[in-house]
């Protein structure tokens, strides 16, 4: 017999996602008409979502925006804001992932229009399973995994590294102080997601912060 | 007016949530009355909670019971019966957290009256938000933040470091290499929390494992 609480159940997120699409479609075309491309950065806490962030800043200055999403806090916003480019923070008040619709109005705080803007980087809430289910309008998904967290969790979250168009491996400077293996956490990677892009960063040293730069402006670039 | 839909929404979660919870309650009961404490252990990804199970289970042996939580791969239970005591993996299978159904289901692959074990230990999903909601049973939360995720994470993630009864800061062999301020995070934690226990610890070298064993023994006794 059909259980009719779970055929509901089903319904409602069926009907959540389709339209968390439409407002997706809408802040894709926003953004594509005016030549921005956009990122949605997506880690576990602490991978270094904002040290990245504020190292782009550094590079790309006014060329870049930031939209932060945390469950609670502003803290995000204001580090990224002090490193030189603009940024405005949704706070999601319990809510374990950023959705089209609250970045669409976020996006209502920025200029799109004057032609400064090339990049918009989006930082997702810090989760690696319910922030890769949700398009938010973006060109391409950025993963970024931390060395600390170790080399066995890109197969342990397929639903994220799956989906990812660049992977960042972070916090190369603690290599020395780890067991992880760079190899295995690319092959893995690859065997899920054969196209990903890799790059291997130390947000905090600076090391690889200007291919990982060079590589998104050559891509912003395409799209004008 | 009122939005049928949204209203539906709140209603399903409620009813989500008193299932969830009635199985909790079993769990409870049944973990309870073979005066066995449990452990509902939560973190991001990679934080060190299997490896801080690996450390548990050469201190407690056959007396301590694991139960893996997993989105996928039997990685997590593999590495915890090398280390000495019986384990039993649950895939999640795309879902962000454990529910008290898939332990109380779990629960059946242990003989829990033979009196030997004392402790259970259930790993949550990596996941700072979701799985803080769902009570599985267990006697304590303990709350895993590791050092290289930063000493800011606890005001971000107030569902879960609220909740907790011991927060353990892993890791700390690295702290050399990082800013992470101790005192901040346990005093941001203490803002929220503040009777919770605190331990530091690194998993890896073995600081601080016996002094939080000590303590859990000591729990476990007066639970008898």
């Amino acid at each position: 017999m059909k259980d009719p609480r779970r055929d509901n159940k089903v319904d409602i997120a069926t009907r959540v996602m389709s339209r968390n699409d439409s407002f997706a479609a809408r802040n894709h075309e926003l953004l594509r008409s005016n030549d921005i491309l956009t990122l949605n950065i997506i880690s576990s806490p602490g991978a270094g979502k904002t040290s990245l962030l504020e190292a782009m800043a550094g590079f790309f200055g006014p060329g870049l925006a930031v939209i932060e999403g945390d469950v609670r806090t502003r803290r995000d916003a204001e580090r990224v804001e002090k490193a030189g480019c603009k940024a405005y923070q949704i706070e999601t008040g319990g809510s374990c992932h950023l959705d089209a619709e609250a970045v669409g109005k976020a996006l209502e705080h920025f200029d799109l229009t004057d032609g400064e803007l090339s990049i918009l980087a989006i930082e997702n809430v810090g989760n690696l399973i319910c922030p890769s289910g949700y398009d938010l309008g973006e060109d391409m998904k950025v993963g970024l995994l931390s060395t600390p967290e170790g080399d066995d969790k890109v197969l342990k979250y397929p639903s994220l590294f799956s989906r990812i168009a660049v992977l960042v491996i972070n916090k190369t400077d603690l290599l020395p102080m780890l067991d992880f293996d760079v190899d295995r956490a690319v092959r893995e990677c690859r065997s899920l997601n054969p196209n990903v892009v890799v790059f291997l960063m130390s947000a905090r040293t600076g090391e690889g912060v200007e291919e990982f730069c060079r590589f998104l402006k050559g891509q912003a670039e395409l799209e004008e």
